[in-house]
């Protein structure tokens, strides 16, 4: 496994392994890997001949007061975790590298940008679009590997690939859960263990959904309160946004039908979680 | 020469030269193509194995208002002029192969699309740019031929190619002028014989610029004034803006100094017409 921190070796390295007709696999990530960034790696490891890892905590997708500083790196460890997932290069960029002096151009996907996380994190999706239009002009990669816990950046991210034809595949994996339902993010790290528990409330509270809308509950509007009644229930849980969406261009529904995406966000004391479930009927 | 409507097409034509190790040169245009633009083709011919020429009047660049409809579109005179060129590729898109239904990613370059023709042509820049990434990602070039007429073009399409990593280089040919001196441009063939001989008035002012740097004057409040007085003289023309930059960034100067750019637009008419000038000390 080799450690690339600029893009032109980076870029280098990718086209010596292209010319000679290998396929690579990317996993773009902000490291302080888990179980759903393996997951990625593992998928895209079966899938190429090389598997490209990038962490890079990425400022311009943290908006001023954002947890940039804090957010763990624990560089060490993640080394050891791609080693072990057989990934052939890690790209860590520095800031620098990524935003030199004079940087100045960004990718906006409109409108898409602005719903769900969008509203309260203006400009993370922008940042999100830039970085992620960076890496795949430097690792050139036949298959992007994303997760569907960050729905609404995997949604944005194919919208961009596709708008400002990237020669690259998206390929969307499973959120992973602890046992308890939670799903894996490197914020989880921010919970204390009572907050860890509370925290449960957002995977209840999908699948609380999934349950009525089983039972034939077709209602958006009664749905989000069912929703909205049960992490209330929580004293620590503020709810930023519950949102029911179609899956493939987040337009807000009124009843549940066809590929549907049901969207929370919810600040559990400081720490601001999301999670989602798609649904298909 | 090969004439190719279809983005992916394109796309894999580009692929199967490129496997073969050619290299690609690209000038993208709008068609309408004189002098200026064979200036590029010629340029681009003689560096490179595979000449590729877009043909594509870009929606995303006109303003309400602005001269989409009526933009000049001699269709079978610049397949004549690219054949006699050498060209290999013309690649000329519909609007709905670049812009498909749903579409929502645009590429801005920050400051500098929001200056000189930027302020009365809000988006424009925004629209260049986005349909160059777009290109960038079906042509492949290993080098892109812009014209110098287009300064303000050619510093924000050159920003972005290094901000977003994009693989090519740029190359920046003179403007090609009539031996009059008026620039050559599509919009050209707006202008009655009348207006023709007032919008000399560009390269003259510019020219005068020039002899009174040479002459000693740094002022650039100054020359601004100098090539405002000798505009006004000219009863059908209005200046849009005069501007003393700096070439790189384009950002205002008070003196003239290091790499400069003395850029104007004026209206001869209802024809909005542009002219620059580089001068270096």
């Amino acid at each position: 496994m080799k450690i690339i921190t600029r893009p032109a070796a980076m870029f280098k390295a990718v086209m010596a392994v292209k010319a000679k007709g290998k396929s690579v696999g990317f996993v773009p990530t902000m490291g302080a890997l888990h179980e759903g960034h393996l997951s990625l790696i593992r998928r895209a490891r079966k899938d190429n001949d090389i598997v490209v890892v990038s962490i890079f905590v990425n400022p311009a997708q943290f908006a001023p007061g954002e947890d940039l500083k804090k957010y763990p790196r624990p560089v060490s460890q993640d080394i050891a975790l791609c080693r072990k997932a057989g990934v052939d290069f890690i790209f860590s960029p520095s800031p620098k590298d990524i935003y030199p002096e004079g940087f100045k151009t960004y990718v906006s996907v409109d409108g898409l940008d602005r719903v769900l996380c969008g509203k309260s994190r203006p400009g993370h999706f922008r940042g999100v679009a830039t970085v992620v239009a960076k890496l795949l002009n430097i690792v050139w990669p036949d298959v992007i590997y994303l997760g569907q816990k960050d729905a609404q950046q995997a949604v944005i991210i194919k919208r961009m690939v596709e708008d400002l034809n990237f020669p690259a595949s998206i390929r969307i994996m499973p959120t992973v859960r602890e046992k308890s339902g939670l799903a894996l993010s490197s914020r989880n790290v921010y919970l204390n263990i009572k907050e860890k528990e509370d925290a449960l409330v957002l995977s209840k509270s999908l699948n609380l959904a999934s349950l009525l809308i089983k039972g034939g509950l077709r209602d958006a509007g009664r749905l989000t309160k069912r929703i909205r009644e049960l992490i209330s229930k929580k004293k620590s849980a503020k709810v930023d946004y519950i949102a029911i969406v179609n899956a493939d261009d987040l337009e807000p529904l009124n009843k549940i039908k066809g590929s549907c995406l049901i969207a929370l966000a919810v600040r559990i004391g400081k720490t601001r979680l999301i999670d989602n479930v798609l649904v298909k009927i």
